[in-house]
């Protein structure tokens, strides 16, 4: 168990949008709301797996909807403390913790609010190790535990709670009534023992966006090269350097979606990338052919200053370094790729890992 | 109390379907469920409102989505238990008797169903006298009553509970819901205190159903008239006889939307009628001028069975009798205007009372 003070969560959701490839929500904004949950509610204890009984039953929280409404709507907090009690009130026993369920800037935070709010530890893991667009692309679905009973809520009061028989069924519904919320609702889903996420959940990730965090936050101090640094901390690949020349939008059925447009500069001058986005990145094609595609994580950073450029963040002229990561091994058996494969998100091609590539190139 | 047998059964999803005005779906698929439960189950017992203790707790049920959808799609009763038990289980108190929240071929026997397969007996009264499209065009909600806890459930085994902060918000999540169950879902919703229903429901609701259609099948027995006698019956009147010439539909956000367009004949002749319907009939123009508007029930009639005919029943060729029955004076209060008179559908009128237009002409 450590104790996480302002730092270290500044430092969590800066490297969780990283980790967030593009998604997984604003980092400022949850670093914000976090901060002030700290500060108004006391410290917030970080524990692993192994800390707490096989039994302890664990509910995840997050924020749910297309990140370019988020930065205009910023969450009033009482929104997920509701669907976090009414899950915990439906299942009728006691909740010894949260944790995040993705790796973004905001819903790697959002439990740290509601652990401060509510007196409870936090889990160090995910059920990501990034962030994905859809609410069944979780490894506790690999994994055969339900997003049920799960719980939805809006900043006017409203709470919305379902028993569904999977977890694409829970997707449909949410996406629609987070639609109606404004394109945005605060949930919490996935309630599990601690026995079922040891084996199911990704651990160690808070920490692991803490320390890509620190290493940003150390590199600008020292006037390193971010970029480089960053990308040895992560293990990642240097994809591209380019300059956004274009960027494609649209809002579909909830979702964020588009394609940006990078024209290469240094080494990559004459290329051209293609990046598709649905809230995350998720795949690139230098001059048409594919070169990185889910699950593996794609991570636009700012390529003079190492800041993550979250896909709403993306404008005309930026230049970025475009990095790739290898995803967590969960998502390379044949159930994660069913369910985050790029035959899931329609493009016709068998996944790659990312290493495969650039180490045989 | 009295018990309701086959015959009283398919009288009341008859009459029914008379003061559905086009929706609150197809008498005959109603009769078919609420049949086979009895024969299943056992008897329903029919009680008023006083037979209880004024602190018993009533839950509605129904079905939910536009009725050109039911026709394909036969409840299977499972969906409708769900519902009705989640609410229950929620509320975490006995109830004691399920009833009609609106008066249609279907919803007004839905409830049989779920009295007949819960052994608990059905109260004679509903919330609207007969149907409105929205699920917040109930009485109840004039005078208070929450539509939460609201349960919705598919017959795939899916339930998708709410507590909202207005009848309006559950519309609108419902409504996307229902959307996604494939138009249409089963709902329990409105609980409320004996107490609450003396004041806020309309009584007598089922038995006025009852006698509608009995006076319907008489009539074809004697091979009387039917459209006169129906509309004696009712204390209706008689708007026009017309052949429908067009029918224009469109499927929108989960309502059946559209015009039917009738040529005048015998004393019409020469003169054309446009309805204009949202799962219900909602207003009536001749040639161009308001005559009947909602709340004001609208009803079609083949012109020579006296058959009630639902929106998604008409067809081109059709010979049928409109006629305009008075609604309940709880819609003509300013409360209820405002939930279900003419400006709430778009059309920019003041409400005429029926019997004003046709008695001082």
């Amino acid at each position: 168990m450590r104790i996480l003070d302002e730092k270290n969560i500044e430092d969590i959701a800066l490297g969780a949008a990283v980790l967030g490839t593009g998604g997984g929500g604003d980092p400022y904004i949850g670093m914000l709301m976090a901060r002030r949950a700290i500060r108004d509610y006391g410290p917030v204890e970080l524990y692993t797996l192994d800390e707490f009984d096989d039994d302890d039953l664990i509910i995840p929280t997050a924020m749910m909807g297309a990140p370019t409404v988020m930065v205009e709507k910023m969450p009033n907090g009482d929104d997920i403390i509701n669907a976090f009690r009414s899950v915990g009130k439906y299942i009728g026993k006691p909740i010894k913790a949260t944790m995040s369920i993705e790796a973004g800037g905001l819903n790697s935070v959002v439990p740290i609010y509601v652990a401060a709010r509510e007196r409870l530890p936090m889990v160090d893991c995910d059920g990501m190790g990034r962030a994905f667009p859809e609410l069944q692309m979780v490894t506790h679905t690999i994994y055969g535990i339900s997003s049920t009973p799960f719980a939805m809520s809006d900043e006017r009061g409203n709470t919305v709670l379902m028993e569904t028989i999977s977890n694409k069924w829970t997707e449909t519904f949410a996406r629609s009534v987070t639609v109606n919320m404004g394109a945005m609702s605060m949930i919490a889903l996935y309630a599990a023992t601690v026995r079922a996420l040891k084996e199911a959940s990704i651990p160690g990730t808070m920490t692991k966006a803490e320390n890509i965090g620190r290493t940003i936050r150390s590199a600008r101090q020292q006037e390193e090269n971010p970029v480089d640094t960053i990308r040895e901390s992560v293990g990642g690949f240097l994809v591209f350097k380019g300059k956004i020349s274009d960027v494609e939008r649209r809002t579909e059925a909830g979702f964020a979606k588009g394609d940006a447009f990078l024209e290469g500069i240094d080494d990559y001058h004459g290329q051209r990338l293609q990046l598709s986005f649905q809230n995350e990145h998720l795949a690139v094609r230098i001059d048409g052919k594919f070169i990185v595609t889910v699950p593996d994580l794609i991570v636009l950073l700012d390529v003079d200053t190492g800041e993550p450029i979250t896909t709403e963040g993306m404008r005309y002229g930026y230049r970025v370094a475009v990095i790739a990561i290898p995803c967590d091994d969960k998502w390379r058996t044949e159930k994660g790729l069913e369910l985050v494969g790029p035959r899931f998100f329609g493009y016709d091609i068998d996944y790659v890992p990312v290493e495969d590539r650039f180490n045989s190139s």
